[in-house]
């Protein structure tokens, strides 16, 4: 029996980034009558099934793969979870 | 003061429905050598402020959006957090 972890990761711009879909989002929420909805930010999600059974080394390789795959370090920010 | 309240917003393809973009990521993570990752799953997160002080409401707000604008309720569902 195979034992894995499953990895949350989420992936958003860097804060002083311009978020042109977060705006679109926005303006969009906006014309649909949801006045309210203010800093708006789209980001992505990617979760998958990690093996082995120390979360501690998912967690490190996970964020490898994050600097090398899952996101664009130079303008955006990420965050790993082990589950 | 203006007061509100952060929304979160997770959307994922329904389970059954094929994610094209999960395993192109899945197969370029195992080009990259992270052979033990499996079942990605690929999303967006949308995080907002939303006036307000009743979380209860906000939620309700939150989902109307969702199924107006934020997700393709035929083929993706949707988690709202209000924190």
């Amino acid at each position: 029996m195979s034992v894995s972890m499953k990895a949350k990761v989420r992936v958003f711009l860097k804060a002083g980034v311009l978020d042109v879909q977060g705006k679109a989002v926005e303006q969009a929420l906006h014309g649909l009558g949801f006045a309210g909805v203010s800093e708006v930010r789209v980001g992505r999600l990617i979760d998958f099934d990690v093996a082995g059974t120390d979360p501690a080394k998912a967690k490190a390789e996970v964020e490898a793969m994050c600097h090398r795959l899952l996101a664009n370090p130079v303008i955006e920010s990420f965050e790993v979870e082990i589950v």
